[in-house]
């Protein structure tokens, strides 16, 4: 199935709650707690030239972030990587961006208001690729900042459960707006650095690579930068890093599954090296994409298999 | 215009973007930034035999934690009082739990990923009043924990503006339910008291009021137990309360719009004084109901302005 006029999924297919629907139709209840409280944690896995990219291991994370959160939806591991493959099929897109969200919903009317009595129901998408960077920023390498607002900490909520708290780095975004950047970077209560809205990100001083040891999402892209660090005999060091090494380092760079490892050129007014992306960096990123057109850690769709599928059909 | 089977309303009224419709029917796209990255703000303000109560101190409060966040939704001041009492009206509720949020949309195809680019709308919903502790704990006095997860910092996302990002009160609702407690209270990085799920606290010791300086939603209600403070010549400190003093108060309560003052017997598993409500959180309790019956900060909703309304009409 390829995307035409005629696929109402064309621009994107959704899961939501045990049914298969348009994305635009996907709606969710505004007395949800999954929205009301942000009672909700999610995924993104990439999907490149037909294939899901480290499928597994979002996954694996997923379940561990609704396990963290109380969550038991109905849908088994198997049961989701089958949906996922179904929204994929049914878009007919071959490069996409899907997401999957376990929310909670509101108490019954007459139990207490408590979030164990909450229903966990899967929310689930697929539409066509997005990368946080636009083709110039990638291309120039992107200009990034240090904002005054800091990261929610890991005592208030575990960064590692991917989580919608993006309140603080909203305001970053608004920050890097007002400083003529494009994104912001945020450190932590004691001045180190974390992480920016959705993406990781690593510094290079001297040759050594250095990423935040807390404070963080545990990025899949993150695993595998660290992946290829070790292919490519870079040593790589998980630790804090002060803001101030971080603005003296050669070069930085950011990785997510919407746009891979991107390099960034400037912080906080700061050229590196050339005023863009550095020699290592790109040569992590050139790795990155050319053992991905190899097909590591690729899950193919099969499109064919989902073909017939009508709307609302069961699993 | 009273609940009836014939009422489609009876459930609850919403006004979603401009449009009314049974808060049954009140839906946002999972793609929405609003609950994507909890890019929203909400307000709520009671009703209660047919009057608002402080209806200008909520939509002032509405109005500053929108423009903190940069929002600015089609609808003036004067515009949402009318959306307000407006569902009230459609619902033919005398009590009633009127939220006002206003939340982000995603930007559209093509523009950058940025907050600045999505559009901020109005989600509006009443339904019966709901108290946020049952009646059984109301009498009985709330037992009252302190969990080990934080707040989250001011430094991070600012407490006055009311907000969803509840991650960490919902973990701490889940440690005081294996706790065996109601609710819990949450402390800073500090160890000072900050608020609880949804309301701000006090604790009262050797006849003086104690309240939290900071870390907290600045709370309508707070406000007006600071009042009745005033009026009944009770001492009244703001400033930082360390956890030790709060668990060896005298008296401890709660304050929300859902539940008015809220009298604690419990806390961490000690008994407060007779292990019921104590008698200066009864009087001041007491003397909120008395003034609200009096018309205290009230302001009439006029259901009969509203009776004629056909659903979806313009406002």
């Amino acid at each position: 199935m390829t995307p035409t006029c005629e696929n109402p999924y064309a621009a994107g297919a959704a899961y939501l709650d045990g049914r298969y629907m348009p994305v635009g139709e996907a709606r969710i209840p505004v007395t949800d707690w999954g929205y009301r409280r942000s009672d909700v944690t999610y995924d993104v896995v990439g999907v490149w030239d037909g294939a899901f990219f480290r499928l597994d291991d979002h996954l694996r994370r997923f379940r561990r972030s609704m396990e963290a959160l109380h969550m038991r939806p109905a849908e088994s591991d198997a049961e989701i990587r089958a949906v996922l493959e179904r929204i994929v099929a049914l878009s007919g897109l071959r490069r996409a961006y899907v997401a999957m969200d376990c929310l909670r919903g509101a108490p019954p009317p007459g139990a207490l208001r408590h979030p164990a009595f909450g229903r966990a129901y899967l929310s689930c998408y697929a539409v066509p690729w997005v990368s946080v960077a636009s083709e110039e920023m990638a291309t120039r390498g992107m200009h990034l900042m240090i904002p005054k607002v800091r990261r929610i900490p890991p005592e208030s909520f575990d960064p590692r459960v991917k989580n919608f708290h993006w309140g603080d780095l909203t305001e970053g975004m608004f920050e890097a707006r007002d400083a003529g950047a494009d994104f912001a970077i945020l450190l932590d209560g004691e001045g180190h650095v974390t992480e920016g809205a959705g993406f990781n990100v690593f510094s290079v001083t001297g040759g050594v690579v250095a990423t935040p040891a807390r404070g963080a999402l545990e990025g899949v892209t993150r695993l595998s930068v660290m992946e290829l660090c070790a292919e490519l005999g870079l040593p790589l060091e998980v630790r804090d890093i002060p803001a101030e090494e971080f603005r003296a380092a050669d070069e930085i760079f950011a990785c997510t599954t919407a746009g891979g490892i991107m390099p960034a050129a400037r912080i906080d007014g700061r050229i590196m090296g050339n005023d863009r992306p550095g020699p290592i960096s790109t040569r992590l990123r050139d790795r990155f994409w050319q053992k991905r057109a190899e097909g590591w850690h690729a899950t193919p769709v099969d499109y064919a298999a989902h073909a017939a599928v009508a709307e609302g059909g069961a699993g």
